[in-house]
């Protein structure tokens, strides 16, 4: 009798949940099963503001694929996906293919830029470990570059964030810790420098509890951040942007766009032939694909509707978790040639949004508002649980978050 | 009685070392003593092409005036030099002017180009700590962008260092040892880097010993250097730069060249009105100018001619730091009235040039050759010694270089 071959493409936070739970369900001798990733190490996304910040080095945010699965049992191919054939049961690599008998898609998100010209070419995104330090560099290298010019250019020290959302306003609330420190590496007046973030509706982390955004913009604004609501970015210049607001438009010199406003699933979900609905599979409960009951979605590809809200859960590191626990069960129900498969339930534990390395304001227990020192510790403990979650307490303690008094 | 007016224009090694000596030598009482410098610190020249590698810090080089020149005897402007007015007694500076009956004149060199088409705007030079760090960031930010781009560009971490004499060399052994760092920061691998010495002399290091030389283009190949002899930069581009040997002509794609191959006095020297030969001061023996008995010029600004040679001697701090010397002992005397001014003389203490962190090579004691561990152990000792002769024990313990085993 073959065994049957589980194929994961991407190492994310799913990805890397579902293999890591696999791994302690099925044996060798159950299924064959192989992860498929770009680099040779899993990243925690919801880190990279930080390195891109350059408030955390990067390798405190990467953990190597082999420190965390166990390559007796999981096979670990470094290779980026091309193509996914559903219908063949194939996926192609760019240096090979793989047959499976179970495929889990978890291979996460891009930026989404509405068509705004200029976006791709000129804007920086936070989406990967390369993305992340390379804006480090490239704000540190304008503030190097800014004492070297005797006509001073203060676009080298504008710093635009394009979105109030989580991504925006924790990448803000890191730069702004970071600037006084390149000012003071750099002979810079930090009165010379300007962080603005742009944010279409009407309040930054729209949403959001009211009383938490105040005490957010409050906290933000006293480092020296400006905002702009009800603005949008209207488009994106090598050296500057134009932006909207009650009708007129507005430029500003900069070098250093940060575009946070809005991301996608991963493009290869549209070219794959699975159903799918504005590039998300819109899976079942027990979150298989509709059109491909042998096809899992995990993560930022996976479309899963609140049905209080009527709307879809936002993509976070904390479902996509959740769901790969999911999948992992039911993948080794299938394997074990069980009929019944667990359906999906998310459990809200809240949501916190890090302000800098001491600040951060959330909701947690339903509806219980937090903010300063608490949510700061909190965020801390939900980094370090999710380290723990994939490699346990060695994880933890080698790449946790205990700078906390 | 009206006390003289000493006017010291620059904090380099020799108007420093000037202000330092006659801090001692002069009391308020016997003279007003003015210094002038563009920034509020003197850095050390020497080590700028470590802080520009990227291995020492630039705040390790720098040192501020207030720490070194006692602000009760002397008064500190910080400024930049415009004009000098030899004729009138004046110093034209940015935000003022200045009479003296004195003046000293340290400003220090500039690159030439010698006229090769894209140096001036495209090459980086090691000459200040803003030049410098921009280097490091320059490099680093070129590394950060290599696996952000699908295709590979090698022009980003290719770096020609243009020259091949004591700053091209030096520069060469710190880079050397930097790499490796940056290859594993950025997950490069560093058989993809390429540092390249051009230099237009059959030989490195012209003028030194041909055993010491094989020796440094061993310890620096070792380490992936490469060197290109007898081989004229013709023209550098943003994007790379034409070298010609043998009477052909290539092109090398570098987004990075340092240009290390010449340098000048600075340029206010010749719009000055001083007697000059080439840009330089050719001082009487007392260090005066001979067109104008009440200005010193010490450091790369004066010409002193090696009579054993027959030829200049060349810009080193060394030598500024002994001609300081002897014009604190000689303003001393005319302020006290007496005519007799000492002549100066150059005492080698022998040259070390430095390849990196742990290697070296030089000739001291005359003609003792050393090399590695011996010759890297005398440079730091040498550094040291030039913090002790400008800011005394403290400063030693403060920046010095004890990283010797």
């Amino acid at each position: 009798m073959n065994k049957p071959k589980i194929v994961i493409l991407g190492a994310g936070f799913g990805g890397i949940t579902t293999a890591v739970k696999l791994q302690k369900k099925l044996s060798r001798n159950d299924a064959h099963i192989t992860l498929v990733n770009k680099h040779d190490y899993h990243y925690q996304t919801t880190w990279l503001h930080e390195n891109a910040a350059g408030t955390l080095h990067h390798d405190r945010t990467r953990i190597p694929v082999k420190d965390i699965v166990d390559t007796n049992k999981i096979d670990f191919v470094q290779d980026t996906v091309v193509e996914i054939k559903p219908d063949e049961k194939k996926v192609v690599l760019k240096n090979g293919e793989l047959d499976y008998d179970y495929l889990v898609v978890g291979l996460g998100f891009e930026a989404a830029t509405f068509g705004i010209p200029g976006i791709m070419e000129n804007a920086f995104t936070i989406n990967s470990i390369n993305s992340a330090r390379l804006i480090k560099q490239h704000i540190e290298y304008n503030f190097a570059m800014y004492n070297n010019e005797k006509e001073k250019r203060p676009e080298r020290l504008n710093i635009i964030i394009g979105g109030g959302g989580f991504t925006g306003i924790e990448f803000a609330g890191e730069i702004a810790n970071r600037v006084p420190e390149l000012c003071k590496e750099y002979d810079i007046d930090p009165k010379d420098v300007r962080m603005i973030v742009l944010e279409g509706a009407p309040t930054i982390l729209p949403g959001f509890d009211p009383q938490l955004i105040e005490y957010a913009m409050n906290s933000l604004e006293a480092r020296g951040v400006e905002f702009k609501t009800g603005a949008l970015l209207k488009e994106c210049r090598v050296d500057g942007i134009t932006y909207e607001k009650d009708e007129k438009q507005e430029d500003i010199p900069a070098l250093t766009t940060i575009w946070a406003a809005g991301v996608r699933a991963n493009s290869l979900i549209e070219t794959s032939g699975l159903e799918h609905n504005r590039g998300k599979v819109p899976v079942q409960p027990d979150l298989r694909a509709p059109s491909h009951p042998d096809v899992f979605v995990v993560g930022d590809c996976a479309l899963i509707m609140n049905e209080e809200t009527g709307r879809p859960y936002p993509p976070t590191a904390q479902i996509a978790m959740q769901e790969a626990e999911t999948i992992a069960h039911n993948l080794s129900a299938l394997v074990h040639g069980k009929e019944n498969l667990e359906s999906f339930e998310f459990i809200n534990r809240g949501s916190v949004a890090s302000l800098g390395d001491s600040d951060a304001i959330g909701v947690i227990f339903g509806d219980k508002k937090i903010f300063g020192w608490t949510a700061s510790f909190m965020k801390k403990m939900i980094d370090n649980r999710a380290l723990f979650k994939i490699g346990g307490l060695g994880l933890v303690l080698k790449k946790g978050k205990f700078n906390i008094f």
